[in-house]
């Protein structure tokens, strides 16, 4: 019987199984051990379909951020990224590329940290840039350098993303907020004991809105040799924020492109902007 | 410290707490205890925002099949529909509905039934039309008549959809086939130990595509009182099905609609069908 | 030769020639004499499909205005708003309708008058509901009621439809505004031999955004009866207009969509905004 | 007031003029004298934003083909294809490029050429590869290899495009069809008076599909070099050809895109498809 089966569905094995690339993708879990930080960190990572560590071929990288809440396994749990990116190089919408996704969270937002900045206790920035990028992209097949690299990411992930590619032009090519944290006007009262007070205080002293209002002609240049894209749910609460963004930077001659979609504060929303997200980053790699 | 967060997160609440609607919608689980097949069926049952029983209010209903291998759960788990079905409904691209996702399927296809038709031992059709559809659309409040009924489902679930509409034109406004398996050529040599079997054996002999091949003037009036849509992966084994069912049903002067889009036989493809299905089923419920 | 071209087109002829429908749609110019004006006022009127004006089938309604330097052919030669509206509605995505385009503009602004308001020498905003909607809708098969009417426009169009809906609530089930003018903070120094200076001026008065700030309760409540869809490109100067709408409206609780969309101040970005637009309309004309 | 005028629209301008990039593109009309054919061929010419004949840069190129009946202005004046190039380069959807849109037809079929195969007395392959492209690749700031040269075109021009391809694979990256006009069955009886017969027997004698259908594996891997696009309207009366192209270069392991979209035979949906196309083009030049 199971013979017969096989005898059956030979002709759809001869068609490549059900249509997908015979070739698969993986996503793997690793870490990256911290001196900064004290801790080993997690990171999930999307290898693509006929990648070989062993051979001469290095790809682009995407740094792919999560929210707040939220860990290095959200995108591929919740956001269901493997599918998307799947079905975008299979169709040449987005090269070959690998995506990174480090921690940088926790659900206990009060007692754990969150978040992308330097926050007095975790310097999270100061790891990323330090340790974790040169770490990761000599341990896969990455070509590392701006022309080559892109970041985006969800809610404080694309805030993380924006100010990020602000402070450092120099390391990316693009970057992509889907509803976007990008500024925090009122941190509230100070609360030693809250990690989630110095999250709030990070976002509110490195505003990225503040970043632009603040920026000579000189720091608007470099602004300038990054690719934005900001885009936020007609229904979010972050709305202001993506379009303040787009404003000010149009207003200073920093190109950068906006979209108001249908939805919310949701991973559909996130899970849906990855189609909008990737082809960005895979068209602004180096031609 | 929770305070303090609290108050710092009532400008949210007040702007509808992160976008979403308040009200929320539910997915429950329920069963039907079915003489014909002799055992008790479970389906999932999504109930929109608002939805109260003990109110006058009804509302159109949408049978959603899964696909062989598959149960009633799927959709929800795997193909993730609240969430894309929220988002429709509070934009008005599709009406308040209630949608129906019953059980026709289990992952041993050999030793358990799997399908939509009848076969022997597992009078499906039959339970479905004289036992579930009667029961369920009077548990909830549902609108009974063709006219505010759609089916819609993926795979067996396509095919599933698109026979029972063509043998029922009087129970569904419209149909939406999701890379439908909608014949079987060759069914294979008979084993009766394998239920499998059963299965390709009762697309082969209610063929959708025969059906249409075989369909007097009388027949192909009827199939012009639903409305029909075809929607397959450019990848997908099961192409040629949905092409040929358009081009045959375009012949006879049916009207029906088809997509191609990229993709192969996956649950990303039909998450994203769901955005096309559900405001075709709306548009065509009754004005 | 000729009967051979024929024969071999027979076929295709036979499949409904190319695809298109058999019945054919048609835009006419007509005009109303209008005694408020004291001149006549041309329109352009499409008639769907198989209209008849002496069959019993009556027709929803939408009203499609023009931009600042505009006229009412604008639409059908610029805007290509036929190609759409067949394809919407072969398709079902958009119900069999009749769509009025009257005139409003002229290219020369400063010598001639531009606008849906009332201003002095030039009350439109009468003629338009006193004179024009009436006439109109009896010399053709319109459902004259707010629940199968709604109104759309560009730029000035934009701003009339969502003006015009904001006094009369009454008339219009839904409002869909394309880069809409929706305010004039400074319409400039008076001079009486401008006529474009009255255009601004009406526009600075009647100011939909101060509309909705200055609303009580129960003037909201008048505008909640009306479904409200804002659409604004990226790269367009008015963007930020459409936006403060959105998110006004949303603070007292009145429904919107928002969309911002790849695009500038162009018939392209105009042209595509009738996909959406017109499924709109469609949705929220009486089930 | 002209001043006033111009002092109320300073912020407009300031921001770029409603948003469209100041530098503009252009479309020339140009002419090659061809010994080949014996008389001047026109063409069109999109230049990009910035283009600058005596600078160093050069750009890729897209050939822009035309259907049966039309000319090269039928994209300019019919497909509005600058304001669709316009947005998407700015966009960044796809490279700066140059668009050749040639002349090879004429709505007198009978009486005068169509077509882009070689007829008896008129041999226009021979002139497009030995002189057309090479005088506009030399006369323009044109990249001249095939990493940088795409194909695309419309009904007869899609399927122009895909025989150009299948015969000079060495020649273009990429080949998007659309609505192609890929195979003829029967070019119906010899008539030596009738042009258009010899455009039918044209394309029966170098079918695309039978082109596929009787490659050996040197002639498939060399089709495998370039990738192919394949889109048509689900109600045009082309539709089969585009499918069995798909299928059979499936089957071969030729890898090729298939979009069913809404539509028939027209200018909308050729106008849309430069939405998938040019983008297609794009991220398929050499990078």
């Amino acid at each position: 019987m199971k013979k017969l089966l096989l005898l059956l569905l030979l002709p759809f094995a001869a068609l490549c199984a059900w249509g997908e690339p015979l070739a698969k993708s993986v996503i793997k879990t690793d870490s990256v051990q911290s001196k900064i930080l004290g801790e080993s960190i997690n990171y999930n990572v999307y290898l693509p379909a006929g990648y070989d560590a062993s051979a001469a071929e290095k790809y682009p990288v995407v740094y792919l951020l999560h929210g707040l809440f939220g860990t290095h396994v959200d995108w591929a749990t919740t956001g269901h990224m493997k599918e998307v990116v799947d079905e975008l190089i299979a169709s040449g919408e987005c090269r070959k590329l690998i995506i990174i996704m480090p921690d940088a969270g926790d659900p206990d937002i009060h007692n754990n940290w969150n978040g992308y900045l330097n926050m007095p206790g975790c310097n999270y920035e100061d790891f990323f840039f330090l340790e974790f990028m040169p770490q990761v992209e000599s341990r896969y097949s990455i070509i590392p350098d701006k022309q080559h690299r892109a970041i985006m990411g969800l809610s404080m992930g694309g805030g993380g993303s924006t100010i990020y590619s602000q402070r450092h032009p120099d390391k990316f090519s693009s970057c992509y907020s889907m509803s976007g944290w990008l500024d925090e006007k009122d941190p509230g009262k100070e609360d030693p004991s809250d990690k989630f007070y110095y999250a709030r205080k990070s976002v509110h002293e490195l505003s990225a809105i503040e970043f632009v209002r603040n920026s000579d002609e000189a720091a608007l240049e470099k602004l300038r040799s990054v690719k934005w894209f900001f885009d936020c749910g007609d229904d979010d609460y972050l709305l202001e924020l993506s379009v303040q963004m787009h404003v000010l930077m149009r207003d200073r001659k920093v190109k950068s492109e906006l979209r108001v979609r249908d939805g919310w504060h949701s991973w559909e929303y996130w899970h849906t902007a990855l189609r909008l997200s990737l082809p960005f980053a895979s068209r602004n790699f180096e031609q």
